[in-house]
C-alpha cells in the first residue's frame, strides 16, 4: 500500500492505493466520525463492491442509496434523490458519505455531501481509473447543467481517499484507456520523466499489471496533489489540470453525453492542444507525433468520428468555466512537459485547429 | 451610516446601514470583482427597488432575475432558475450576484452564488426588517427540501451587506413585526441590556422611526457577527442563534409554509422556549411573562391559532438539522440574556411544553 497526502491545511487528507484494501476495515472506519453512513453508488458498480464495503462497515448504522450509471443522470434531479435518501433515514450532521463508484458518483455524492445540512463528512472509494487519477482527488465536486458541463457544484474535499486497484479487474477495457487518458495528462502537462515512464510501460500498464498500475496511479495522485495544494480554488495553477478539457467539453457539450466517455474526449481535445501548440510555434511535428502515439498505444482516439458543425463546437467551446471575460483560455504545451495557460494566442489558429477536427 | 465589519480572516466583510444607501453607488461597486452583475430578486421587491439598484450599475453588464415570492419556492428548482439564468447570459467565474430581497431571495441567492461554477460573489441588499438583522449576516445559504427546511445549502458569506433602512417604509406591518421576532431574540439570548433597549422604545420602533430601528438593527447585526465570528460553521456557540428555531421550524414544518411568516413561527418558538426553561426551572413564571409581553408589544404571536397534532409536531421537531445523533437539542435560557444549549432535559417537559402549545 503506498499512501499520499494532500496538504490543505485542517482540510488535509490521505490518498490510499494499494491491492486488496476493500478487505481492511480500518482504511474506511478511522476516517468516520458519526455513526450513520450512507452509502452512495450506482447500479453498475453496487452489485460488485457494495457488500463488501457494508461488510467493513458492521459498527455503524448504514444505508445505501444507488443511482443510474451515466453522465446523463449527473444532475441536480439526481443528487435531489440522495437528499431525500439522508432525510427519510434522519441522517444529522454528523454522517458520513460513501461514494462508490466512478466520477459521476463522486462529484455528486460530493456535492450532496457539500450541501446536505451546509457540509456532512464523506469518503472516496473510486472504481474506475478515471476516478482514481483525478476526479477523486482534489475535491471539485458538482453536476452538469442543460447548458454546461460540471457548471454547478462545489470545491468540497473528502476525508480520505481510498484506491483499490482490484476493483479495475472489473472495468471495461474502454474505460480503462479512458483513464489512461488523464494519466498521460500529468505528464503532458508538467512532468516529462513521467510521460516516458508511462511510454516504456505501457503494455503492462494496459494489460493492467498491478504494479505499473499501482505506480502510475501514485504518480498521478502526486502531481494532482501538489497542483492542488497551491492553488486549490483554481485560482491559477490549478487551471493547467484542464488540459484538453476546454476542446475536450466542447467534445462532449455539441456531441451529446455519452457518444465518448470523458477520457476520449478529453484524449481528442489533449491532441488538439498539441496541435494547436505546434501551430502557435511551442512544439514541432514530432512531438505532436510523440502525444499521437501515447495515446493511440493506449487505445484511445485522436480523432472525431462524428461530425461537428465547427460554429456549434466554437459556440460550446465559449460556455466553458475557462472563458474568463469572455476570452477563451487555453492550455497549451510549450513543451512536452511544461503546460502553460493562456489566451494570448491566435484566433485564427484556433479556428484552423477546430475546423481540421470538424 | 453605521458600519460593522465580520471578522472571519480573508473572508471577513463589511455590513453597512443607514438610510439612502441604494441612491449612492459607491457601497455597492466597490464590492463588485468582475464586470458582469446578475441581479436576483423576486416579483414584490423588484417593481420596487431594482432599476434603483441598476442606475447604480451603469458602468457594468447587468442582467436580472425574477423569481416568484414566497418561503414555498425557496427549492432547487428556483435556484435552477437562477443558473439557467447565468448560463444563459454567458455569465463567467468572475460575476457577482446581488440578493434584492428578503431572506428566500437571500438565501436562494447565496446558495446559486456558492454552486455556480463552484463559487463566484455575491453582494446581499436585504429589503427587510427579518432578513437585516438575520438571514443576510453569517453566510448561510441554502433551500428547503419537502421532508425538511434549510437541509441543502452552504456557509458562503457574501462581499458586503447593504442594509438601507429606507426599503422598510415598504414593507407592510406584519412582516415588519415578525422581523422584531428576530430582534428581541439577540436579547433573550444574549443581551438583557439590549432587550431592555428594545422594551424601552418599542413604540418609536414598532413606528419604524429612522434612529430606532438603525440603532437596534445595528444592535442585533453587531450581536451575530460576534458570534459568527466565533463559530462559522457552528460546530458550538453559533447554535445559540436558533433559539425559538427548533420549535419554530416545527411549526413551519407542520402547519405548511406560508400560514406563519418565519418571525411569527420563531416568535411562538421562543415563547415555547422560555415556558420549556421555567418547567426546568431556570427562570420564573414573571420572566416568562416578560418574554410574553415583549412579544405580544410587537404584535408578534405566541399561540398557535391552528390546531397541531401532538405526534406530529414531535416528529417535525426530530427532522431538524439541531438532532443530533437523534436527541433534539434545544436553545434554553438560564435566565433572559443567557441562552444556552442542552440535550440534557426532560423529555416529560418537553412533551408537556408541546402538548400545552397544540
Amino acid at each position: 500500500m503506498k499512501k499520499l497526502n494532500l496538504n490543505l491545511g485542517e482540510k488535509s487528507y490521505p490518498i490510499y492505493i494499494g491491492e486488496n484494501l476493500l478487505s481492511q476495515a480500518d482504511y474506511l472506519t478511522k476516517h468516520i466520525s458519526g455513526n450513520q453512513v450512507m452509502i452512495v453508488s450506482n447500479t453498475t458498480v453496487a452489485p460488485l463492491y457494495i457488500d463488501k464495503v457494508k461488510s467493513l462497515l458492521t459498527d455503524f448504522e448504514v444505508c445505501e442509496v444507488i443511482l443510474p450509471d451515466g453522465e446523463q443522470y449527473k444532475n441536480l434531479d439526481t443528487v435531489n434523490q440522495i437528499f431525500t435518501s439522508l432525510l427519510e433515514n434522519r441522517f444529522d450532521r454528523s454522517s458520513t458519505l460513501i461514494a462508490l463508484g466512478g466520477g459521476v458518483v463522486g462529484d455528486m455524492t460530493g456535492f450532496a455531501a457539500a450541501s446536505y445540512q451546509r457540509g456532512v463528512n464523506f469518503i472516496q472509494i473510486p472504481t474506475t481509473l478515471l476516478s482514481q487519477v483525478d476526479s477523486s482527488v482534489g475535491g471539485k465536486t458538482g453536476v452538469n447543467h442543460p447548458l454546461g458541463k460540471n457548471m454547478i457544484g462545489a470545491f468540497y474535499q473528502p476525508k480520505a481517499v481510498i484506491i483499490d486497484v482490484d476493483t479495475l479487474d472489473t472495468l471495461p477495457n474502454r474505460e480503462f484507456s479512458a483513464g489512461m487518458a488523464e494519466v498521460i495528462k500529468y505528464g503532458l502537462l508538467g512532468n516529462e520523466n513521467f510521460l516516458s515512464f508511462i511510454e516504456k510501460n505501457v503494455d503492462s500498464l494496459m494489460n493492467k499489471e498491478k504494479s505499473s498500475v499501482i505506480d502510475a496511479i501514485y504518480q498521478s495522485c502526486k502531481d494532482k496533489a501538489n497542483i492542488v495544494a497551491e492553488d486549490e480554488l483554481e485560482a491559477g495553477k490549478r487551471a493547467l489540470l484542464n488540459l484538453g478539457h476546454t476542446f475536450g467539453h466542447a467534445i462532449e457539450n455539441s456531441m451529446g453525453y455519452g457518444n465518448y466517455l470523458h477520457g476520449e474526449a478529453i484524449s481528442i481535445g489533449m491532441y488538439m492542444a498539441a496541435v494547436m501548440s505546434e501551430k502557435e510555434g511551442f512544439i514541432d511535428q514530432s512531438q505532436v507525433s510523440r502525444v499521437k502515439s501515447i495515446l493511440e498505444n493506449c487505445e484511445l482516439p485522436t480523432r472525431l468520428t462524428g461530425k461537428i458543425n465547427f460554429s456549434d463546437f466554437s459556440k460550446s467551446m465559449s460556455v466553458d468555466k475557462k472563458v474568463l471575460k469572455g476570452k477563451i483560455r487555453l492550455v497549451l504545451l510549450n513543451p512536452i512537459g511544461a503546460a502553460f495557460v493562456s489566451d494570448d494566442y491566435h484566433k485564427e489558429f484556433l479556428d484552423q485547429t477546430i475546423k481540421e477536427f470538424c
